[in-house]
């Protein structure tokens, strides 16, 4: 079964030198993969001839005009640059001739665009970012919302782990993942209002059958790999991912200093240098590359903005894997069961909306 | 200069084992500390026996009969434990007899018994936790609230700056230290509405040249040391903590993992034990703990339940650098000129409003 993905060429800090590249390097050794890379049309064929990939039969390019930096305000990104590689990528998902779109861009255009063009699944009121981190269990933890929505309700983090399910149950052949909600202690008592009204509206659904609520767990959870799924709002995800991102730095450049301090440093290093191996695909970042952009419809990949090569193809292979099982029509048939359907509104009307909800919301 | 520091020696994982050996082992290196170890005191004896330290003229025993546990709602410490190690040590601080008290008890209810027996200091509606965390700078990050309280207003938040600011001052002769405010992005628009109307109030002291306000930081920032404190409430602060901590332990294993799993690894970890060593001593959680109740009348530190000896004499030091270098006196001075003075309440009404909004809170 062949999957189709759209690859915003252009987005991300280094562009088509990254994205071709990867996209080149999946589809070498993926058979049922297609591409089409959108993007400005000459780049895109200079990088696949310098990647030795022109006419390759599962690679096409659709042309766009326009890019959306790193700096681009949400409302330029919606407003102005309707011919931007990243709407055009999305739209191609939307339009059913890709499966998936995978974007290095700027997190709030991609989420708003995204929004704005596919629409969100009924019974989502808010899309959220879902991602995964390693750990104890050798295991992938999938966290959200990582910086999608700053504030939420109750609602919306009920939501995004009935999401987080069914993506996880599509994903890792887990019928019933285990999903923990994040909070400063384990006791129901623990943790703030918002919380503790969202598990109340979890444990209703464990009581049903629905859904396998763990209860809540605390940060160090998320690398014991206590529970499959980990929901937050996007402010504590965020802020949590990019502290853990940043002692991944820290930890490395300590390492790195301390292996290279001394010739007698140096040579152990190399002595054990299966070890350092091991060590580093077990830490590397770029092994998670790949956020969701759930409630959605239609399957959108956020790869890192400075991703390289190696770490976009990852993005890649998430979108890849996600069209591929299915998790779209998984996650809205979990929605339609355990979430009423939503009033029906007049299409302008909740683009509008979406539209200045979006702006207002200002994703991180 | 004496410094004297009461050690609830009944609090923690271990008890007099850890407590009493390691406040030992800091009289017997740093000639201006005296303690008063308070707990059982035939147990205590036992200890100090067990260490060869009867009879040393910077040690007394002060006996209490009970021992607040791990388990015991706060509600149980406050109201019925009325003779613990952890409330006759508090006790010793506001009565004049100890500059600084250091408990490795129940944090929710180490922070009731001291708001209880201290008062919350003149401008300070809530007192809050801080503790440092290493960055690439080879410097102490300075981060609060760390799960004092999981809902925090802007008025909050700006308290905290306050206080840390105060606290960085006292410790690390810097007077003016950087502030930075937690959030999901750096640029003034991000975050929700509680993060935004603080970084107002922190940029009006800063412009009055009152508070050295640098602006949004991300959870990178911690590790990067881009400011000298990290301000954020207590629900992010605490769940952050735990994921870092978290990940410390991940990275410990992977590592330990890594250099065991053949003869030719452990070879190479042997030669370069060198940076092994210095790996473990900037990675070492030990090293950073002693957590300061920052905001009353008095020093608290909360070590860790699980610190052994050497983990637990550093929530010593901390206690001591503080008393040392004054850190109440210059709080109070801060909160004095930053903060309007709070409208004087009867001392009684004033205690079961403490106590009952301690409990309501349910800390961390």
């Amino acid at each position: 079964m062949t999957i189709k993905i759209s690859i915003d060429c252009m987005g991300g800090d280094h562009g088509p030198s990254v994205t071709v590249a990867a996209a080149v390097s999946f589809v070498n050794r993926e058979p049922d993969a297609e591409f089409l890379l959108v993007g400005a049309e000459a780049i895109i064929q200079a990088e696949l001839k310098k990647n030795r990939c022109l006419n390759h039969p599962r690679i096409s390019i659709v042309n766009a005009t326009e890019v959306v930096t790193m700096d681009d305000p949400i409302e330029v990104a919606l407003r102005r640059k309707k011919d931007s590689s990243m709407r055009v990528a999305v739209t191609l998902v939307k339009d059913g001739r890709a499966q998936a779109c995978v974007s290095a861009g700027n997190t709030g255009a991609l989420m708003a665009v995204s929004r704005y063009v596919l629409k969100t699944m009924p019974g989502v009121d808010r899309p959220a970012i879902c991602s995964i981190l390693p750990n104890q269990k050798n295991q992938p933890t999938y966290m959200l919302d990582l910086g999608a929505n700053v504030d939420c309700e109750p609602l919306h983090l009920h939501q995004f782990a009935i999401m987080g399910s069914a993506l996880v149950a599509a994903l890792e052949n887990k019928p019933k993942p285990s999903i923990g909600l994040l909070n400063v202690g384990v006791e129901d008592i623990k943790g703030n209002d918002v919380v503790k009204k969202t598990a109340e509206l979890l444990r209703a659904d464990h009581a049903r059958g629905l859904l396998n609520f763990y209860g809540n767990v605390e940060g160090n959870d998320i690398f014991k790999g206590t529970t499959d799924i980990v929901v937050c709002d996007g402010f504590v995800g965020n802020v949590t991912l990019k502290a853990i991102e940043g002692m991944g730095r820290f930890v490395k450049s300590t390492l790195t200093d301390a292996f290279r301090s001394s010739p007698l440093n140096m040579l152990g290093a190399l002595i054990a240098r299966g070890a350092m191996k091991s060590i580093s695909a077990t830490m590397n970042p770029s092994n998670y590359n790949g956020g969701s952009l759930l409630g959605l419809r239609g399957l959108v990949f956020k790869s890192h903005g400075g991703a390289d090569k190696y770490s976009y193809e990852w993005a890649i292979q998430r979108a890849f894997d996600a069209a591929k099982n299915d998790v779209l029509s998984r996650i809205s048939a979990s929605m339609a069961l355990l979430m009423p359907a939503p009033e029906p509104a007049s299409p302008v009307a909740d683009d509008v909306a979406s539209i200045n909800e979006t702006i207002s919301q200002k994703t991180a």
